[in-house]
């Protein structure tokens, strides 16, 4: 069985060690006679794997005990409906940071809430930058602030937390959450879709400060309202037990590496290695401002796009899958999520070394 | 390794050939070098599984083409507010048929959005029965009629398709959907969670008349949005995609026990001989109306209450698992699905023989 390096943006690559557990409990869950799949979500043995995944996390991210993490079904896409339905509390307008397409599927659902305040955007240069701290035009009687810290499909990334002067901060995580460390004190809810750093699709993960729950739009589904999902411990109907269960691996896992601090040494490092390929090879490039690079996804070119095809085919051949940018920008992507070894990395580069080489 | 016998309303047991496959499947699919739940849901191998279990369930169901089938994430408790969300279309009030708790939730909901009719209740028999059709009260201004074919609490079971005289006709089939033959053209909608006789928790599967896609209350979640989900194959958003696979598994493991009609068979066999035993020993008791029985769920009491604790100690010890009745009304449930092979229900029956003897 040869297990190949998976690129994917998402749903991405697991830990190995994961998979392996996963599957030998598979058919018969710590020989209590039954899949975990197959639990009373009610019962002792799912409640137990639960909260452990649930203190794991907070462990891992040293969540501040005036929080409650949720674990919700779907993913950042009914999280953009479910942020002003909650936030909004009798406020009418919402700040937006505009830096990708998900920011802009964030905005363009919330326009549908409330008067939606761009606060920056970096769609003039095509978003290849985040905007500094001082080219943010806060309005300090937003409901919010929302921004996404690291856009998956432009590989741009925040080097920095925007300062809010207490207007509650929501974060979009879904692809750096626990690739480094934050001080989650310093926004109101972070919430990011399970499919990337944390286990299979279908899970989002909610961190929210407890003064921010209920008081939600009128017409607010009661599956969209986070103070009933937190009143509920997220089970007031049967959560996505399995992904629950998968994230908890995945947690555990992390904490076996030594944590997000040490998981983030490695990032940094296979993201450094990877830029400096590209920058110093003329046959690839990536347009993203060197401080707003982002160290989950790696977007390049080919200087000759006539190539794309070719490399892509060559690239699976060589057991690399899933380069390709996303189909509304095109280019390459590598995805290098907590679960993608450095070895992977490695062998990317050896492998575009190798094809420029050959093609150049 | 031993598998117990599994009698869990939801999520319940899966076939263990699907599980075994999934087993064998985890780290590399197809020796594609991934999991299914690594894979690009836009990749050609996930959208391959995608279809594949699409149509297998259309087969198994004969949806007719002019039916979309979605595959959603959450459970029925988000199709509450769906329903409301979709069906209305301009129109004030809604037809509700009371059986149980999932309809009351479900007439909750709804009252969020519209005017709610009840326009039959069995509440004041203790939801023993369910309604004839002559005793439903049905308003032909209706937007909709929904009703609960299968109550999985309270084990009452519809033996008819309630007859709408053209009113958009709307079902939850949670817990009975796959177990008997239906003529889908009767509903205009059917809709149903996963995890009992289709795969694993996170996963809606929702059949809807193509006519009713489109025109929500203002305000909906894109998410909500059955024509936005119909209009993106259910992928407007990164799908629930290894829940997905997982129902693929089940609708091919049932398609090759002989489809819905020859499990069908096998059901009804396994409820006759579960009530026929709980009807002849004076140790045990059904409440429910004979011809509202439920082929999926059986709940049944103790004639002495005070033994209910010895009962669920010495079953779980003989390896017969979640015989524990819903926290909401206590007692005993046998849930008995697809999944649950004749052997268990067997194995059940002779559990409780044997401690009526010993007890009685």
């Amino acid at each position: 069985m040869t297990r190949l390096y998976n690129f994917c943006a998402g749903p991405a690559a697991l830990p190995v060690p994961v998979l392996a557990q996963a599957q030998a409990d598979l058919l018969n869950w710590q020989n209590k006679g039954l899949s975990v799949m197959e639990m009373s979500h009610r019962s002792p043995e799912f409640v137990g794997i639960a909260k452990k995944a649930e203190q794991d996390l907070r462990d891992l991210m040293v969540i501040p005990d005036n929080y409650s993490v949720l674990f919700m079904q779907g993913g950042a896409s009914s999280q953009f409906t479910m942020i002003p339905m909650n936030l909004l509390r009798g406020k009418k307008t919402a700040d937006y940071i505009n830096t990708g397409q998900w920011s802009k599927k964030a905005i363009a659902e919330a326009k549908r809430f409330c008067t939606v305040n761009v606060a920056a955007s970096t769609e003039g240069n095509h978003f290849t930058s985040a905007p500094s701290q001082e080219e943010l035009n806060l309005n300090p009687e937003a409901a919010y602030v929302h921004y996404t810290p690291n856009e998956t499909i432009g590989g741009v990334q925040f080097d920095y937390i925007p300062e809010t002067n207490g207007v509650p901060l929501v974060a979009d995580y879904s692809s750096a959450i626990l690739s480094e460390e934050i001080d989650v004190s310093r926004f109101a809810m972070i919430y990011a879709g399970a499919q990337k750093n944390i286990g299979p699709a279908g899970l989002c993960i909610v961190i929210i400060r407890d003064d921010l729950l209920g008081d939600v739009v009128e017409g607010t589904p009661t599956m969209f309202d986070y103070k009933v999902m937190a009143d509920n411990d997220s089970m007031y109907n049967t959560p996505p037990s399995y992904g629950w269960y998968l994230a908890g691996l995945v947690f555990a896992w992390l904490k076996e590496q030594g944590g997000v601090k040490a998981i983030a040494e490695v990032n940094q490092r296979k993201a450094k290695k990877l830029y400096s390929f590209i920058d110093t090879n003329p046959f690839y490039a990536n347009p993203v401002a060197i401080n707003n690079r982002s160290s989950m996804n790696v977007p390049f070119t080919l200087v000759n796009s006539d190539l794309d095809k070719a490399f892509l085919a060559a690239s699976e051949k060589a057991g690399l899958l899933n380069l390709a940018g996303h189909r509304s920008v095109g280019g390459m992507r590598a995805s290098i999520y907590n679960a993608v070894e450095e070895k992977a990395v490695d062998a990317l580069i050896a492998f575009m070394d190798e094809f420029a080489k050959e093609n150049g």
